[in-house]
């Protein structure tokens, strides 16, 4: 199979079929979605003998037990992908919302319609449910989907597959409008990072390797989740039970996500106050301390930070922690080591929580609440896509809006310009 | 020079100072504006004389005369100049809106606050008012600017450029807030366009081969100006006294601008009655007329179109002419040779104008209104930086909205994620 030839026809059909997305009525992407998640229901023995082979592969190719986690489905797992679909249909069509229609002096009235992007393209590891939550908001924001799986859930995806082009059929809308790419070739990948014409944006769902790659290559604009290097500032205006539960549920309710604590700050006013029961609370639940000098003052079995600790994404039980004079150095803390992903500060102090708001330029910034709320479905979008770490177009979770754009609409009355 | 070390560390400059004008008050940077605003007024002769130095090397080197036009300063365009400032001032602030603010169900409040891309790269050829323009627009939008002028408006720009220091410095805000390249070394751009780390956004200013160039080069992201080969459709519903109105003024108000009617695309039902009479306006303006076939057995002296012709954007007294079957084939044609930039539709037919509306995938579509209307200023926009075809982040005219980006703030009152 020549991939360049391969990958072309993907995006051609891809485009064609994305202005056929774009004009589908609610109703007609509603029936495709509902078609989409009965026909996964009832090929649940299909879907799960499909994985089945890819799971065969995927210990005979000795892949680590987390990824084998990732990619395992069962009955449970099935229907949270169908249920997952039945969501999207209840969530709100953005496509063809006017808002902001007033009148200009001149007579003529402008506003804004949201519109489908065109063409998404996404990058993705081992996840299966991935695939239909992709095609789900690709379908309800009316745009076309270009999927590209992991070559280990290749047998998964292309039976997902089936059930997303008879969804599709069933409510009358392209089969093309959600294509897979079939192929494991990871030139695939490279070929379509490069289709410009027709790719309006690509969506990487991985992580940081496929992401740094992705990023090197691309030559389509990309909405990336990057590193999520996630601060919590202790003011010393703090209240401590507030505290404690925040910090606790910032760092240790899941260890593994991009929005868990990776550094706690703390006010060198109130460090020798909260830190000793913090620790307590920390180690309960098993959490490896890290510590700067100040922090080792107060704290001695924490072992020495670095400089390296203070830019880690651990994804572990593991926390560094530093004193600092106050507010204003835990900004700059946060604007040299953070990621831009989610940062809060706990104070009862308005004037602090206001500059901490405005000042912190990241995706998500809280104050007294839980890192962990920084979510599509906690912000009330329904759905992600992912979580944007960049500025451009999107930043922060990524719902049915991040996939659209917004056009201007004029309305006349056989009006000129003077 | 060291081109590479001198670019790099006018990034680094920008970067630093981009907080500094991100936490800008709106009062700061109003005095800014006010401050430079009369700088300009105040350095009038000054900044003749600068343009006269530049003139008298455009003219040495053959320049085109067009060129020259855009370049020459003369009282009353620096007035122009400093008027512009002072309308930048009157503006709403973006930066800080909180919108959206709500309750979820897990008690914390989310929002979306409006806040500064960063560090704003503009590349722009001759016109010296585009320094004073995008300098009042990113300080209004609290970003930090790098502008890359034409080598031929190299002494304006710096004259210029004094008096944005002495303004931002009078407002206590970093002079590296705003940064003129002082090198003619082409080479500048092209590092301008790598700085990744330090540039955000790219926004080139020019003709087809800057707009290319940056296209292929930069490493940035672009918010570009292609070409505008707009259509306006005359359906067989429409009304014929605006008709004439508007499709005169689509082509004839102004000719060089982006936003003018290259193609006059016509129902058929309709042709053999309008096209007559529109021809004798457009010839008594002086318009050449190229049509298909269709249009020149309606209109003998009409050249016949080309394909190339449904290609072009003229920015001259030249309109091509198609007849079309109806809303079908005119969507059709917009969507193959149309730019994406601004379309209209002349009907009386609701059910028409609500499907141009919704299918036409441009970032202006008009329902019995000029194409000459898709213009900030027209839009209530204040002032443009430009105007976007592509899809990302922004579409249609740009102004200070466009120059920000929304996070997400979230407030609680020790609220943990379950």
């Amino acid at each position: 199979m020549d991939i360049t030839e391969y990958m072309q026809d993907i995006g051609r059909r891809a485009r064609a079929a994305a202005r056929d997305m774009a004009r589908a009525s609610t109703a007609a992407k509603n029936r495709a979605l509902a078609a989409i998640a009965d026909n996964i229901d009832a090929a649940q023995s299909e879907l799960l003998a499909a994985n089945a082979r890819d799971l065969a592969d995927a210990r005979a190719r000795g892949l680590a037990e987390a990824l084998i986690d990732r990619l395992t489905l069962n009955p449970a797992r099935v229907t949270a992908i169908s249920d997952g679909l039945r969501q999207i249909m209840t969530l709100p069509d953005p496509v063809g919302t006017i808002t902001d229609l007033a009148y200009r002096p001149s007579g003529i009235q402008v506003g804004r319609m949201r519109v489908p992007l065109g063409v998404i393209g996404i990058i993705y590891e081992a996840r299966p449910n991935v695939t239909a939550d992709a095609a789900g908001l690709c379908i309800k924001s009316g745009n076309a989907a270009i999927l590209r799986g992991g070559s280990e859930a290749l047998h998964c995806n292309k039976a997902l597959a089936a059930c997303v082009h008879a969804g599709l059929a069933a409510a009358g809308l392209p089969a093309d409008g959600v294509q897979i790419v079939g192929t494991t070739d990871r030139a695939a990948v490279g070929e379509l990072l490069r289709m410009k014409e027709n790719v309006d944006i690509i969506v990487p769902r991985g992580g940081q390797s496929l992401i740094d790659r992705v990023m090197q290559d691309s030559l389509v604009p990309v909405i990336k989740h990057y590193a999520g290097v996630c601060h919590v500032y202790i003011d010393d205006s703090a209240d401590f039970e507030k505290t404690f539960a925040v910090a606790l549920n910032a760092k240790t309710h899941r260890y593994g996500t991009c929005n868990t604590m990776e550094t706690l700050l703390v006010s060198e006013a109130i460090a020798p106050r909260i830190l000793p029961p913090l620790a307590l609370l920390y180690r309960d639940k098993g959490v490896e301390l890290r510590g700067c000098t100040a922090t080792r003052a107060i704290l001695p079995d924490a072992v020495l930070a670095t400089d390296e600790d203070w830019r880690t994404e651990y994804l572990a039980p593991i926390l560094s922690i530093r004193v600092v004079a106050g507010l204003d150095e835990a900004i700059d803390h946060i604007y040299r080591y953070g990621t831009g992903h989610t940062d809060a500060i706990m104070t009862e102090d308005i004037t602090r929580a206001r500059r901490f708001l405005r000042e912190v330029d990241s995706s998500s910034v809280m104050v007294n609440a839980s890192t962990r709320f920084a979510d599509g479905y906690e912000y009330g979008l329904g759905a992600e896509i992912g979580i944007s770490t960049d500025k451009l177009h999107a930043r922060g979770p990524v719902g049915l809006e991040g996939l659209t754009s917004q056009k201007y609409v004029v309305l006349g009355d056989g009006h000129v310009r003077a």
